[in-house]
């Protein structure tokens, strides 16, 4: 069973539509041919498409294997994010915050950084991390163009943006780079459904970007539910999985998310290859519409209006 | 006195500025020939415009009333509704949830349905009842394109839309119907004013589109009464018909909404014809700025800041 | 030290970067002599710009400091607003209540009321002071044009409006006046970060208009805190004060607004012409911005995520 393709938007790169979350690499405790085995295998059920960013520490790592066999890299879409600030980067020593950084210095030093980490020509896809409240759009855009014209990078998106955030650099970004952002990487899972009414799905329908969605299993209270509402859950996909045949419910969690009709595009987290063989099965599964609302129903707690 | 005229949108269908509800019809304990009689009462009022919905199973018994004088029908513009599979629809037996469904499938089968119930040839205006979260903006309005071509339905419109789901399917029917949707069916009254600061009414003005208004009337709480707020918006509603020589308040509360900058639409909701000359009287009240500012306090329990 | 200059948007007025507040004067106990006095000093500063509104009751002392000095109208940028109706103009007596009033009559006379107040030909930027849920965009955009086609008033924009608000008026302003409004005078302060995430900073640099901000000392409760959030603002900004080598926080706070990307113009509030000298310490203050989410994270009390 391998996963299908698509594109994040019409003018935007082709990526599977599971793609590989390595936020945790680093935890793994996997040697570089470790980690090129899980690569290998992932490729085999066609994801494609992994999932970095500069504060996950992930990219040493995943490059170290990248490194081990020359031909992997173009099999990849990579995708990273810059523009956070860790404690302890400030000038300031003791009294740094976590902040963000999206100047053109910052963005600029982080996919150079990236890129020599990932040991890699180009990223194909990055993402500012988090919406900066010091964001100057124009700068942005002109720093993603300088990006693209150098062959650094070769598509833009964000993640965590509002729908606000979102416009103010799409039209920015628009300006400078015909397809604009790609995707807005948002979370996204039956405990956290939100971006179901405050716009944020509907505004990635809207312009044509698919979204990344991250914690779509909620961090695994979904499998382990640790309160009603999340045993609630369990319970429903428990029996979706079972009218499915399966024995396992994150395929439905992922069938579920990829139902959503604007392209959605589930990121998964473990580091376990059986576990990738299991979310992938959620690529042969489809949903009813009653099979999804059931979820919804059991995530509200109250049937539709 | 008759209720005057007005287009929900520049290229959409003439109504009548006062509409009205029959979602209570099939508890109406009415006779064909008594609703017959009930639609002839409010049409010497000038109510053309009649609204229903798959789910309220009152196209049925107004299709029989409608049956009983052949002339009546295009003295109407009728309003229904699609989009809703209510519990026992599904697939899945007892397990099944209602749910909501604006496939292609769902829609031309509602609509058909409707149009079989009603003993009509089309219908004026279409909505989709409830935001599906799996809508597909562009199949919906692939389906709004066949249904027009084929005569079926005349305009298209939603109920219940946040602005961005609006924004999302208003956008794709454009693209193929140059009027786009010619409404945006949503609840307001002294009870429920959200939509005064939630965008919906603004989004509605600035698209030259005219909100229906559902429950003005708080579900008769306003009549009557039954925690502080409602009896201080009682009181106020109270003074405000005593200053318009009036004895009851309903229509206070009807010009109150009429008085909406955005071309209001508001939903009569009773079975009896003496409430409807009552309601109609607002169709001669205006409201001053000061009246209408009284009864948002009142609501408030605050002044405006 | 004097403030620098800017332009409120692309055709927008030029203004100064700090703008001098009056809305107390009334209660400053001046005479016109001293109110001149200030106007003069904070010229002296750079501060070219004033904000007044109708209902301040500041347009007549101001003006009878105006009459003083036939030359210094034309060195002034004067900012007005119109809308609000107060307790008692109501035609109802001592039943009405506060109220807006966005009608093309209530726009003209109250314009005609602030240039007999003011003593002068033109109003440079009138600001419609309130949202009026009863306003007609349509009406509101032709008096604009009426007044500028008059010479009556150069520029408008509006205040404390929501996104969907200011989406609506833009629309029907920019339709008869090229520049369309020119800015939205919003609260803002670290002790209300809203306009933050709530989309009016986005909205507004999106449309390249520069929000006048107003309360960015929060009422003077960051000099003088009285809850635990006050004092975690009040010794962060002390932090960054010293970091600065200042020995006031004022000017922290108002960097901290200037740093904001979208043009940004903070109101001062103050009678005290040493307190404007502080104030204008801002002009040639960079908060870094790890300084800068240091006080964000005092406000919120967290981390960014």
């Amino acid at each position: 069973m391998t996963v299908s393709r698509t594109r994040m938007s019409a003018q935007g790169p082709e990526v599977s539509k599971l793609i590989a979350g390595y936020w945790r690499l680093k935890n793994w405790g996997m040697t570089p041919q470790q980690v090129l085995g899980f690569i290998e295998q992932s490729l085999e059920m066609g994801i494609t498409t992994v999932d970095h960013a500069m504060v996950y520490n992930s990219e040493q790592p995943f490059g170290e294997a990248l490194a081990l066999d020359s031909a992997i890299r173009e099999k990849l879409e990579i995708v990273t994010k810059c523009g956070i600030r860790p404690c302890g980067f400030g000038e300031l020593g003791a009294k740094a915050v976590n902040h963000y950084d999206s100047s053109a210095a910052a963005i600029q030093q982080s996919v150079d950084a990236s890129l020599n980490k990932l040991g890699t020509e180009y990223i194909d896809v990055l993402l500012i991390h988090r919406p900066d409240f010091l964001m100057n759009a124009n700068e942005v855009a002109e720093k993603f163009l300088q990006l693209k014209q150098a062959g650094k990078v070769r598509y833009f998106g964000v993640s965590n943006f509002t729908t606000d955030q979102f416009e103010l650099l799409q039209k920015a970004v628009k300006a400078l780079i015909p397809e604009g952002l790609v995707t807005n990487q948002i979370e996204f899972s039956p405990l956290y459904m939100e971006p179901l009414e405050n716009g944020l799905l509907d505004q990635c329908a809207r312009h044509g970007v698919a979204p990344m969605l991250w914690s779509c299993l909620g961090g695994g209270r979904l499998m382990t539910p640790n309160d009603e509402r999340s045993q609630r859950l369990h319970d429903a996909l428990r029996i979706v999985a079972d009218e499915c045949n399966l024995s396992d419910i994150e395929p439905v969690v992922y069938a579920w998310a990829l139902t959503l009709p604007g392209n959605a595009l589930p990121l998964l987290g473990t580091s376990k290859i059986e576990r990738v063989k299991v979310a992938v099965q959620a690529a042969n599964l489809t949903l009813n519409r009653e099979q999804w609302y059931r979820i919804w129903e059991a995530s509200t707690g109250h049937a539709v209006p």
